[in-house]
C-alpha cells in the first residue's frame, strides 16, 4: 500500500522479505535497509546461499524431509534404527527433535495435521506412504510426535487406526512439566497429565 | 551453538538469515523452513531480488541515499526544490519522510549521529559534504530531521554551528502530539513541548 520510495529493486526486496514469517512490512523494510547497507558482508552471501538452497534442496521421497539428496541423509544413515519411525507434522518438528538428539530411529513428515477448519483432509497428508513404510516387518514402533492440539490429536487417532492391523507398537510423546519449567506457570491440563503419568524417583 | 541438523546449505541459510534485524536464531530457522517449503514461489525470487540488489544498488555520492544511479533519483528529480535540504541520520529516516510525502526538497544522509558512547565522531559522518552542499547560494533552508534523543540533538547543535556562517535558515522538526495519538499515553516532555509550541486553531 505504501508508495514506492526506494526504487523498484529495493521495493521488490522489501515485498519478498515481508512474506517471511516473523517479518511484517515494517520489519521487512528494516531488514532490506540492513541488507542494502551490508551489501558485501550480508546481501551477497545471502543471495548466494539462497540460490544454492534453491538449486540443491529437494524433498526426500521416503520420509518428506528436505535435504540435498534423495533419500535424505537421515533415511540413509546406517547408524539409525529401522525399527523406529517418528511421525511429525512438519520439517520444523523434525529439526526440533533432531536437536534434542533423542531419536535413534527414522522420521516420517506428514506435511501437516488434519484440520476441518483449514480443509486439510487425509489425501493432503502422506498417510499412504507412512502405512507402506510401517508395513515393513523391520518396523517395531511408531512414535506419534504430534502437537497436543485438537488437530494434532485428531491426526494421531487417525494414524492409530490406520496402523491398527500392523504388528507394531504405536506410542505418543509424554505430557508433563517442561524441563526447567516452573509449576506455577503451567496450565491445569499439563499438571494433571504430569501427575497421572508420574514416574518412579 | 545448535548442532547442524538440516545439512550445510540450510544451516548456512539459517545462519545468514539470523543476522537480519528482527530475526533471532529461532525465527531465522522458521524463515529458512518457510523458504525451503516455498522454493519456487519465494526462495527463488528472493535469491534473485537479492542478487539484483547486490549488483545494482549504489550509494549516491551527493546525498548518501541508496539507488541504482548516482546521483540518485531524488537528487536528479527536477520537480524538487534545490532551496531545501532535509538532513537525516539514516536512509531509513529518508524513506520514512518520503512516505509522508511532506518533503518538497532534497535530502542529506549523515550516516548516523554523533555519539560519544558509540565512538561516532564528526569525521565519521558526512558533515563536510553537507557544508559544501549548503554553501550553494540556491539553498535557502536546512531542516534538521534528527531524532529527539540526546545524540540526535547534539548532532543537530553541531550542524547548526557548522552552518552558522551561511546565509540560510536552519530549522528542526516540531515536537508535539503524534497525529492519532492519545494525550494520556504521552510523556511529559512531549506534552510540555506541544503546549509551548501550540498553534492557532
Amino acid at each position: 500500500m505504501s508508495r514506492a520510495i526506494a526504487g523498484p529493486e529495493i521495493e521488490r526486496l522489501i515485498q519478498l522479505l515481508s512474506k517471511l514469517p516473523g517479518l511484517g512490512p515494517r520489519s521487512a523494510r528494516r531488514a532490506a535497509l540492513h541488507l542494502v547497507k551490508k551489501r558485501e558482508a550480508l546481501l551477497g552471501p545471502l543471495a548466494e546461499a539462497m540460490a544454492v538452497a534453491k538449486e540443491r534442496i529437494i524433498v526426500c521421497s521416503n520420509c518428506g524431509n528436505v535435504d540435498t539428496s534423495d533419500p535424505c541423509s537421515l533415511c540413509r544413515d546406517p547408524r539409525r534404527e529401522d525399527a523406529l519411525i517418528v511421525v511429525v507434522a512438519d520439517i520444523g518438528d523434525l529439526w526440533a527433535l533432531e536437536r534434542s538428539g533423542a531419536v535413534p530411529g527414522r522420521y516420517h513428515v506428514l506435511g501437516g495435521v488434519l484440520s476441518a477448519l483449514d480443509g486439510i483432509r487425509p489425501e493432503h497428508l502422506s498417510f499412504d506412504q507412512l502405512v507402506t513404510r510401517a508395513s515393513d516387518p523391520a518396523v517395531k514402533e511408531v512414535i506419534l510426535a504430534l502437537s497436543a492440539t485438537v488437530d494434532g490429536q485428531t491426526t494421531a487417532h487417525f494414524i492409530t487406526e490406520l496402523l491398527a492391523h500392523l504388528p507394531l507398537k504405536v506410542t505418543k510423546l509424554a505430557h508433563g512439566v517442561p524441563v526447567g519449567g516452573e509449576l506455577d506457570y503451567l496450565d491445569d491440563g499439563t499438571l494433571a497429565a504430569a501427575i497421572r503419568q508420574r514416574t518412579g524417583f
